[in-house]
């Protein structure tokens, strides 16, 4: 199997750093280099081994990689590629790994000079927690990893990109860009949102008593408050949709506890619980 | 430490089978008699240590017993005290743990005979997981157990009650059952409903794809349907209300992301970071 001779990663947090140990780890390529704004940030990202060397300069960074990550929040991404754009060599790969997909891969096809490959991808994985210091080689283990291709996508990268992620261990499945925003906007985005609502309308007072159901349901509310807001700023429509068909489903539960319909509570809760058992462990 | 001659506990789940276990452990019953409709799950619960016999006559179970636990699903509670304050001798206490206190009290409070003591009491304990299967001595372990005081409770019988659930390390705090079902409205109710309407707003196909986020804020989506029911039917008030809340901080931050608010969108998501971290770990 292939061993790239330089890797680069901009942004070494819990996707960055992660991805650093696990192409360390299956031994994807002999030399990884951090780019980072944070310099003891990159020198921890280092002493864990997910990176070979520090860049405070991108310039650095990318020249003469082959793959080009870039791992930083959806509202940095477009940025860093048309850099990147500058420094790459012909035939490097460059991909990202953030949450929307629509517009980042079509602002950077559409900036994408020739010779050099984007490839749109998102790795299902991470938690509320972030930063280096979480990064784990196992973080891709069995998770899914989209890769948002549209007709501007070469195949050659697509399946060097393809081969790398399953090489960490995840599960790959290719959609579209709009395909991926609606689904993460329900799976994801939906939820998120739903958590900071429930931490705003639980009292200060009252969160002492939490037991395991509250604990669970804000534990994203926990997430990197930037990386959310740039998610929902790209996805807004979708985003709004998925509000829009929670809502109808919150009523129709609201209504029958309204009017003490005791086989329609049970019924409601009665399909959740089998509905989740089937999809879910 | 007093040591009960025999404690007698209806309905041998999670709850009753956890706190059977803890009883014995902590050596507060020399006798734990069990009440069930089941014989296998009874004879389970004596395998597993829960009890040391099994009953299927509810008026053997309750005979002699100091104490008389009452655990079952809410529905089922105040029927069950009707049938016990027949068999049960003077000077018993009745204690129940179910998850709403307001109705269950006041019904109980006034068919209780006199030289009988009743003392509602809800242990903040268990998960979506349900059954004798997953009970442990440990459930109650540093967990909040509410005990519901009203002008009728007998001071004595409190204390008593108090010692038992501070000697299986719950941390007791005394409210008035209104104060306890609108408080549970906000930390446990609201957090089920708002887990069964995602459940519902997720496409099956689309749950394969869940990561921990998803996962996380549907769990409690598990949770036994019955028991949900008769909780939603018991405090409907509270909970039509905590929804109400809900739905207005959920349409605040829908209009944010509505109106591309970059700055809106950002300060909820960092108020409901700060708080939870605030109050939960």
């Amino acid at each position: 199997m292939k061993t790239y001779n330089k890797i680069c990663i901009i942004g070494v947090g819990l996707i960055g750093g992660s991805l650093g140990l696990a192409l360390k780890r299956h031994k994807i390529a002999s030399h990884i280099a951090g780019f980072g704004r944070n310099p003891s940030r990159l020198k921890e990202a280092k002493k864990l081994g997910a990176i070979d060397s520090c860049h405070l300069n991108l310039k650095d960074a990318v020249k003469d990689s082959d793959i080009i990550v870039i791992a930083t929040p959806v509202g940095k991404i477009a940025g860093f590629a048309r850099e990147v754009f500058r420094y790459a060599k012909k035939g490097a790969i460059v991909i990202d790994t953030g949450s929307t997909k629509s517009s980042i891969v079509s602002l950077i096809e559409r900036m994408k000079p020739p010779g050099i490959n984007f490839v749109g991808c998102h790795p299902l994985a991470g938690s509320e927690k972030s930063g280096i210091r979480h990064a784990s080689s196992n973080l891709f283990n069995n998770s899914h990893c989209i890769i948002a291709k549209t007709k501007k996508t070469d195949e050659v990268s697509l399946k060097e990109v393809l081969s790398i992620w399953e090489r960490v261990k995840a599960k790959v499945v290719i959609m579209s860009p709009d395909a991926h925003d609606r689904l993460l906007a329900f799976i994801s985005h939906l939820p998120h949102v739903l958590s900071v609502a429930l931490v705003h309308t639980v009292s200060s007072n009252d969160f002492k008593f939490a037991a395991g159901g509250l604990t669970d349901t804000t534990r994203i509310a926990s997430s990197e408050p930037i990386m959310w807001r740039d998610i929902c700023l790209t996805n807004k429509a979708n985003i709004l949709k998925a509000i829009d068909n929670y809502k109808r489903n919150l009523d129709k539960i609201a209504q029958h506890i309204r009017t003490s319909d005791a086989s329609g509570i049970l019924r409601e809760f009665k399909r959740a619980n089998e509905k989740r058992s089937i999809h879910l462990r």
